[in-house]
């Protein structure tokens, strides 16, 4: 490994860069990793994902054979939507085209690299949707026993898509909240490295997403980035990589971020808004966008750190805003699932309030195909013509 | 346009570049794109698809906000299923990497600019799959009126994945077939440009994928390149980019195709096992691989006189044979759709009976992602357990 380590995101309390286990003892709080001595390293333009910025990960050595092609995905920008909304520069970043067809993938390669580093043979997670499915993937390509931790009464056609990739699905009581716990108690006892939502190496794959925006923007990053929420680890790992180019002096500013959640489950949003420290758990949460229905998300309290020093902002958008973002996205050509269409649900209602002007740069993270979920689809009416040629 | 004009594959007959009509008058056989002047052009690291291979297309401009990130799909060196057959240099090029999730899109970006290049202010298809999607989507994000030709009894499951990007939907009678002949009269008379199945320049947009093989593998291509084979269209083109490359000196051998079919709709492999030169129709087709099943593919006869030009052979699996390979295929973390997985259905069994050695190398186009048609993992049994860690 090379110089690196983890810091608690709260209390800042110091650990080795070897350790497997996600939170602070003290606090809680979730692990990241820190560069001390970060510098503006060289990016390749061909390669693997963790090839490509190798500088800005702690690996001496990169696995072989462990890729499936994640990243580099297009960015696009807008002319139907952005004229539509009326702002002149709208982007969205289609995370839809990675290997298992979400962002999920940068981090799980982020995450695997790591636990193959520390010899770990092992790899799992808990998760019934995007994570699951990645991390399924991945594992069958690196040739490691990969656990998926679900719950009981998930419905088959649910794990029908991570089961193909032939993991080993296990069944745990609880919900997923108590999943993600219990999960690193069985990782300690078992020998299995959890690449679960928030862990340190999962946000340092998302951060690739920021270093690809700005790469592709020809390093003069957008006003703001607008990330759907969860966890929360996608949007800590896109801050930071925006943070760390900025500190190497590749760009000169920071976008600010913008989360964005669903008005059935929004834990960040809710405290946000409050002006509160911390994130209180949503009861009955309940949303067309499952992607991100998190109660309780690991990385909450971190995200609204996070948010203050940045000076973005937090919106939730209700299941209607959601669909009816997910049709018009479809209208530029992009089908994202219903959670992947929050972040321009939320644009179009900061331009509606003025926070948002029409000169800004804005990008939205796309981050799940639409074929995730097809049942949303029964929400889109839909005609067929008799006649008409 | 730039020096470039339509020859029909049969008699060889003379065209203009500006038709638009895909087929010769006289042999009713599919036209192709010839240049005559084609040499080593320039070939950029960035950009669009048809930036990056401005040089091998006729159009003297490119449309700008039609792309969708088409194209520079990974190509990944099997490990698990390499050693599992045996065989020491096994590739899948991964198209569900791409826009809509297929390599239709490749095809549908050409089709598109030579549309625009034209004055086309509308465009169509005739499809219920991946290439009804894929046009849906482009037309979209082009802002053209894109009609989708369907046939009546239609599942509504299948319509919503097109449906969500707004095309007109237009109901006609007829199986695909007559559907094929009947868009391009209705083309004709209403101005619509249908950029279906084997149409020349969704010939030339598949033509990038053998480009894109070529510059992954430093210009050394692969012995052979096994496609599945439903109009003709893509393995023409995969077929004439090895051509083209070759031609202009940047490679020096032409890999060898390798035709994949479904054992319930193999008009190409019976035609090619009997040495006929022409395909007949297959009544009651049938099979899992829905993408594939063409009883009467219009390029069925050119695929033919192309494979013994080439020195190819054509092969056909069964369903069992196919979702094992789909299974297979997800071993090394890749899940394709059962179609996509008729390519190494058939590197299973041209490596059993001797026709592939364990020192080819050979490429497999995985052409459609495996959430296309999710019916299929029905047949894939899976275990949850409810102990074990």
């Amino acid at each position: 490994m090379k110089m690196a380590h983890l810091i608690c995101t709260k209390c800042e309390k110091e650990f080795p860069i070897d350790r497997v286990h996600p939170r602070c003892p003290g606090c809680n709080e979730p692990l990241e990793v820190v560069y001390p001595r970060l510098k503006k390293g060289k990016i390749r333009s061909r390669g693997t994902l963790i090839e490509r910025y190798h500088a800005f990960f702690p690996f001496s050595s990169i696995h072989e054979g462990i890729s499936l092609g994640e990243g580099n995905t297009p960015l696009l920008q807008s002319s139907v939507v952005a004229s539509e909304l009326g702002v002149n520069k709208l982007f969205f970043k289609n995370e839809t085209q990675n290997p298992t067809w979400s962002f999920k993938d940068r981090g799980t390669v982020a995450g695997l690299e790591h636990a193959l580093s520390l010899g770990f043979k092992k790899i799992g997670t808990v998760s019934t949707g995007n994570m699951a499915v990645s991390v399924a993937a991945y594992g069958a390509r690196a040739k490691v026993d990969t656990y998926v931790l679900v719950s009981a009464g998930l419905p088959e056609e649910k794990i029908g898509p991570i089961a193909i990739y032939h993991p080993r699905l296990i069944m745990v009581g609880g919900d997923y909240g108590e999943l993600y716990f219990k999960s690193l108690e069985i990782g300690e006892r078992f020998g299995i490295y959890f690449i679960s939502s928030d862990v340190p190496f999962r946000v340092e794959g998302s951060k690739t997403i920021a270093f690809e925006i700005c790469e592709q923007m020809s390093f003069e990053p957008p006003d703001y980035a607008v990330v759907p929420v969860s966890a929360g680890g996608n949007v800590r790992g896109i801050l930071k990589g925006f943070e760390e180019f900025y500190r190497v002096g590749l760009i000169d500013r920071i976008p600010k971020m913008v989360v964005g959640q669903a008005s059935g489950c929004s834990p960040v949003t809710n405290a946000f808004e409050k002006g509160s420290e911390s994130i209180e758990r949503v009861v009955d949460p309940h949303t067309v966008a499952h992607a991100i229905e998190n109660p309780f998300p690991p990385s909450g309290n971190q995200v609204l750190r996070k948010l203050k020093e940045n000076g973005g902002t937090a919106v939730k958008a209700s299941d209607e805003e959601i669909l009816e973002a997910q049709a018009l996205m479809a209208k530029e050509g992009i089908f994202g699932q219903p959670a992947a269409a929050v972040p321009l649900a939320a644009v179009k209602k900061l331009l509606a309030d003025g926070y948002l002007k029409q000169t800004d740069s804005v990008v939205c993270i796309v981050t799940g195909g639409g074929l995730k979920y097809t049942a949303a689809l029964t929400h889109h009416p839909f005609k067929v013509e008799k006649t008409g040629l």
